[in-house]
């Protein structure tokens, strides 16, 4: 656990991935804030299935626990097939790729793999581990960045909102959203007495009152939990400037799909007149989906939200738990990337970001 | 438990409040939907407990059981005191009083009975009982007369949404939002294909979850509960054409203090153009409060929201919990009392309603 990536700073100490030789550590997300457990993956069908079953989550970190199981895919196949373990590979990555649908980052981390792949001949376990590590290492610079461009575009501020987690534990570390929070919080646009950092508490798996809160205590940064139904009161009641959140994929119109109640907070900020913050990576743009309604949009079980009593076979109650929704480009004040902030995204500004690499 | 005043008929089966010799039968709503429970009250001090602690819910239940608590304190009062009785109960009424700050409801019920006790003399009990029934009786018919006209000015709708719990648990009987939900299913204008009741699951006390969906399947009509975040991403995709919400106080402008999301889901309808109807009886309307910015807003214990780990003393996370919010009059297209329906309301239509009589 001494080989990851992944240098940490005063307000980021949190990691949710780190690489050693035995294989990937995963923090187990399920069990935060209560327990502090990684779980080691030495199969890519290991990682899968922490992905599925959200022992990691976060659109960053789910692309990078990818990338992490394609290393250990070839180990196995390098292992058990020698020279032919490309033929075996595709396999396990397409495993890897049917963890979750929704996130772009996941498909995005396998091409790379997949792409580097294509070149490779020998043992190809040193190589791709770069890759991965690469992959690791950028986005945490990536997410550095964004964090200062984010800080910058907002200034002084007493209060911001944000919802589900886009931190350390979402990504390779210190987060989109979250990222954006704790650069305000370096850079002084807070003074100690009007430091209000809001968190919704996300249901139904609650990232926002398990991890997010968790996470800032970590670094130090106080906040306040609030019921997702409770934001646009916050709202109405002056606390909060803005509110920032991250992406699960975004449309090449700049629609952003990201966590179940973005759309509600985005609604409400343009009700109040406030600023509507999106950060995430250039990696989490669809370059090939014209428009947000386009997005796959996960629905997970009816159990995250339905209490057991209703769960009998001649039931009446049922539940819709859509866990992402999509917010139109139109209520975006700023989508904040590595390369460059984009204010009121459409077609024309995001292809230009996407060119000028 | 036979003697209280409650018709029920094929859609409305279930009640919170029953009046029997003994006393006041509460049925406790923390248990629901796993356990069924009344709790006996021989004391006012017994039902004030039981309101605070939210054994019973719901602005009229809240005014109907403080009302039934006046007549146990005039018992008590009686037989303690005798013909002193009148100088006693003025602690107990205060004491109920104390119970809950926002539904106004409560206040309204209070001052009713405590009119009655100026006029009377010898002892009290039957003629407050005869009170207390009325008001209950009352809030019954008012629930039907507003189900009916709220029903009509919807007509044909193919899915509604509802906040909250606001049917016979939170009532008399019937209910004034879920009256409507229920007067539509009577009243046949879902067809069967198309019955499409999405009940949010209300955080943090999960009133929909626990109490609207079980409260429904024992009217055997079914609905979808969804998370209270997924309200925008459901009008979003056209599933739904109103929302339909209770109050707990109605200022004389028309602003309304409802169970918090309330205001998120009214911004949300505006968005999308749908309608958002609001149905409370006069007895909810305080025409002394000239707008929702007055009404006082409780916030209950953060513990509520906050995990167990957060409850630490030197924890940097703590949460905010309003248990209510307020929609300002110009979100609401229609309020329906048992006075009859306003669109648009302001403090001209809410003056000539309540002038009316």
């Amino acid at each position: 656990m001494h080989d990851t990536p992944a240098i940490q700073h005063q307000h980021d100490q949190v990691r949710a991935l780190r690489w050693s030789e035995e294989g990937l550590y995963i923090l187990d997300q399920r069990l935060l804030p209560e327990a502090i457990q990684y779980h080691l993956c030495t199969q890519a069908s290991q990682v899968a299935e922490a992905i599925r079953t959200m022992q990691v989550r976060g659109a960053p970190a789910i692309g990078i626990a990818a990338a992490y199981g394609v290393v250990l895919a070839a180990r196995q196949c390098w292992q058990d097939h020698g020279n032919q373990w490309k033929q075996f590979i595709k396999t396990e990555i397409e495993c890897l790729a049917h963890s979750r649908p929704t996130a772009v980052n996941l498909f995005w981390a396998l091409n790379r793999m997949a792409e580097l792949i294509e070149v490779l001949e020998e043992d190809p376990v040193a190589r791709l581990l770069k890759e991965a590590k690469a992959i690791h290492l950028e986005d945490i610079a990536a997410n550095r960045k964004m964090g200062a461009l984010g800080a910058q575009t907002i200034g002084t501020v007493q209060g911001v909102l944000t919802h589900c987690n886009t931190g350390s534990l979402a990504t390779g570390g210190y987060g989109t959203a979250l990222g954006v929070i704790r650069s305000l919080k370096q850079q002084g646009n807070f003074t100690q007495d009007e430091i209000q950092v809001y968190a919704t508490e996300t249901r139904p798996w609650l990232q926002g009152a398990r991890l997010t809160l968790w996470e800032l205590e970590q670094d130090r940064i106080p906040a306040t939990l609030i019921a997702d139904s409770a934001a646009a009161f916050l709202m109405q009641q002056g606390r909060i400037q803005w509110v920032i959140v991250g992406a699960d994929r975004i449309a090449a119109n700049g629609d952003v799909a990201n966590k179940i109640g973005t759309y509600s907070l985005a609604v409400s900020a343009r009700q109040h007149g406030l600023g509507f913050m999106v950060v995430a990576p250039t990696s989490t743009i669809d370059r090939n989906l014209p428009q947000g309604g386009l997005i796959p949009i996960e629905e997970r079980e009816d159990k995250e939200l339905l209490p057991e009593y209703y769960r009998r076979s001649d039931s009446l109650a049922k539940a819709w738990n859509p866990v992402f929704d999509i917010t139109p480009a139109e209520l975006i004040t700023a989508l904040v990337t590595e390369r460059g902030v984009i204010p009121k995204p459409d077609p024309a500004s995001l292809k230009k970001l996407l060119q000028d690499v």
